[in-house]
C-alpha cells in the first residue's frame, strides 16, 4: 500500500521533470522485487512514445564518446534524451561505470539529459528485466530518445542492446573486430555499423570484412545494415550516424517492422517475467525440511530425480 | 509402455557389458524428453558407485592427451573407465569432437573403455542436465571411473566439470593462463591444477601465479589445490596426477566432504529438473491465440506486463 503510493508519487514527480524522482525510480527498478513491479505497473501504461537506440561493441571502441556526441545531436532538436549504461560485470565491485566518462560530463548540467549507469544487483532476472523497466521509467517521464550503451559484448549485453529499436554496433579498424563481432553474435543484432577511429589504418579492410560477412548472412531482411565512418573524439561522422538511425527508424515504421519487433519484444518479456516468477517459486519450494528429506531419499537411491521432481511439481498442478 | 520396456532392456544389456546398448542409452539421454527420463529413472537407482573426475581448461591445453594418458592408468588397475567429452559449442555443426583425438584411438579396441562425445541438441536444459544422466548410465553399467572432459571453458563447461567429485584444471605456461583461468571462474572449481607442457618456458611463473591467486582466495577450504607438472604427450607426470586425484578422493571421503558435495549436487540437480519442467510449461502456455490477445493488450498499453504475467501464473495456482 505505502509502497504503491510512494511509487505513484515518484512516477508523477518524474513526469513533471523531477530528475531526482526519476533516479529513485530507477534505483527501485535495479533493486528488483515488489517495489520494482509497483513502478513497472505504473510506468508501462504511461509510456509507448520513446525510441530506443542500442549501442554496443568491444571495450575501447569509443562507445561512450560516440554516445556523448549523439546526446548533443538529439538535444539540438529540443528532445529530451536518456542514456542507460549497462554493465553486467560491475556486480563484483559494485562500481558505477560512468566515473571515467569525462565527455558525458559536458551534459551534466543539462536538465534535458538523464544519464545513468545500471549494474546488476545479482538477483534473478537481473539486467535483462531491469533495463526495459528503466527505459519505461524514462519513457513515462517524457524522454523521447533513450540510448542504451553496453560496456562490453557479453551475452547479456548483446541481448539488451539487440532489443533496442535500432542497434548500433561500434567497431574499430585494425583489431580483427569484424571477425570478433561475428563470433560474439553482434552481426545478428546490428542495424548499423559505426566504424570508429576511422582515421586509423585498416578501415577499408574493416568495411570489406563487414560487407563479406553480410553477404554470407542468410538471415538478412530488407534492411542491409550500412557502415558509417566516424572519429567520435572530433565529432566527425556523428551527424551521419544519427541520420542513418533516422533512416532506419523510417524504414521500420514504413515497413511495419517496428510494430512486429515491438510485439516480439513484449511477448518475450512477458515470457521472461512469467519464467522469473516461477523460478522464484522453485527456489522457495525447493528448500526446507521436506525438501531435505526428499534429497536424502535421493542420496540413498530410494527414489530417482524425476520421480522426486514429480512430487514437487504435483503441488503446482 | 513400449518406451519404458525398451529403456529397461537397454539398461539391462548395458549392465551386462553391451557397449552398443550403453551408446544407445546415451543417445536417448542426449535427445531429451520422455525417453531420457525413462532411462534416468532406471539408471539412477542402479548407480552410486562411480567416481567422477572433471577435466577442464582452455582449448589447446592438452586435455585430450592428458585424458588419454589417464585412461591407461585407470585400466592398469583393472577398473572400467568411461570418458565423456562435453562440447556445448558443437550444436551448430552437429559434429563430434572425438574425430581428431588420435590418442584416444589407442583405447578403441579395449572393451573396458567407453569413450563418447556429447553435444547439446539445442533443447532446454541441454548438457547441464544430460551430462549427469550420461554419467549415471555409465555408473549403472558398472563403470567405476568417469572422466568428464570439456572442450572449452565456457560457463556451461566449467559448471559441468565443477560438478565432478574431483575437478582437474589444465593450464599451460606462457599463455597468461593463470589470469584467464581466474577470470573464467576456474579457480573456484579446481581441486587440482595440471601444468601441462611443463617443458616450455614460464612454468615457474605459472606456479607462482597460481600460488598467488590461491593466497588471495578467501573461500578456500581445508584442501589447497596442488599443482602437478606434466608433459602429457610423453606421459611425464601423469602417474603423479592420478596419485593426486586419489589423495583428493581420500581427503573427500575422510572429511565427509564427498557426502556433502554429492548432497549439494543432487539437490541442485533436483531444482534444475523442476525448473526445466516449469520452463517447458511456460513455453507451452505462452503461445496460441489467448497469449497473442494478451500481447496485443500489452502493445496497446491496456495492461502492464506484471498484470499480464499474473493472469498467466494464476492458472498454475
Amino acid at each position: 500500500m505505502a509502497r504503491s503510493r510512494d511509487a505513484d508519487h515518484l512516477v508523477a514527480a518524474a513526469g513533471e521533470g523531477d530528475r531526482g524522482a526519476l533516479a529513485r525510480l530507477i534505483s527501485l527498478i535495479e533493486r528488483g522485487g515488489e517495489d520494482a513491479r509497483a513502478v513497472g505497473r505504473l510506468t508501462y501504461v504511461r509510456g509507448g512514445n520513446a525510441y530506443t537506440v542500442g549501442i554496443t561493441g568491444a571495450p575501447g571502441a569509443g562507445k561512450s564518446t560516440l554516445t556523448a556526441g549523439l546526446i548533443g545531436l538529439v538535444r539540438a532538436t529540443g528532445e529530451q534524451v536518456g542514456v542507460l549504461a549497462v554493465d553486467p560485470s560491475s556486480a563484483a565491485t559494485g562500481g558505477a561505470v560512468l566515473g571515467d566518462r569525462v565527455r558525458m560530463q559536458d551534459h551534466a548540467l543539462d536538465a534535458g539529459v538523464f544519464i545513468r549507469s545500471m549494474a546488476t544487483r545479482g538477483h534473478l532476472g537481473g539486467l535483462a528485466l531491469a533495463t526495459p523497466e528503466a527505459i519505461r521509467a524514462l519513457d513515462a517521464a517524457g524522454v523521447g530518445t533513450v540510448l542504451v550503451e553496453t560496456v562490453g559484448v557479453g551475452q547479456v549485453e548483446i541481448e539488451i542492446a539487440g532489443e533496442a529499436d535500432t542497434t548500433v554496433v561500434v567497431l574499430t579498424p585494425g583489431a580483427g573486430d569484424a571477425v570478433q563481432a561475428m563470433k560474439a553474435g553482434l552481426l545478428e543484432v546490428a542495424d548499423l555499423f559505426v566504424l570508429n577511429k576511422a582515421d586509423r589504418p585498416g578501415v577499408v579492410e574493416l568495411e570489406r570484412d563487414i560487407a563479406a560477412m553480410l553477404d554470407m548472412n542468410m538471415h538478412m531482411g530488407e534492411w542491409r545494415p550500412p557502415s558509417v565512418r566516424t572519429v567520435a573524439s572530433t565529432g566527425e561522422g556523428l551527424p551521419e550516424v544519427w541520420g542513418t538511425v533516422a533512416e532506419h527508424r523510417a524504414y521500420l515504421e514504413s515497413s511495419g517492422e517496428l510494430g512486429r519487433r515491438r510485439a516480439r519484444r513484449v511477448a518475450d518479456e512477458l515470457r521472461q517475467i512469467v519464467l522469473h516468477r516461477l523460478e522464484l517459486s522453485v527456489w522457495e519450494r525447493c528448500r526446507g525440511a521436506e525438501f531435505d528429506r526428499l534429497r536424502d531419499e535421493l542420496l540413498a537411491r530410494h527414489v530417482d530425480p524425476y520421480t522426486a521432481a514429480d512430487r514437487i511439481v504435483e503441488r503446482w498442478a
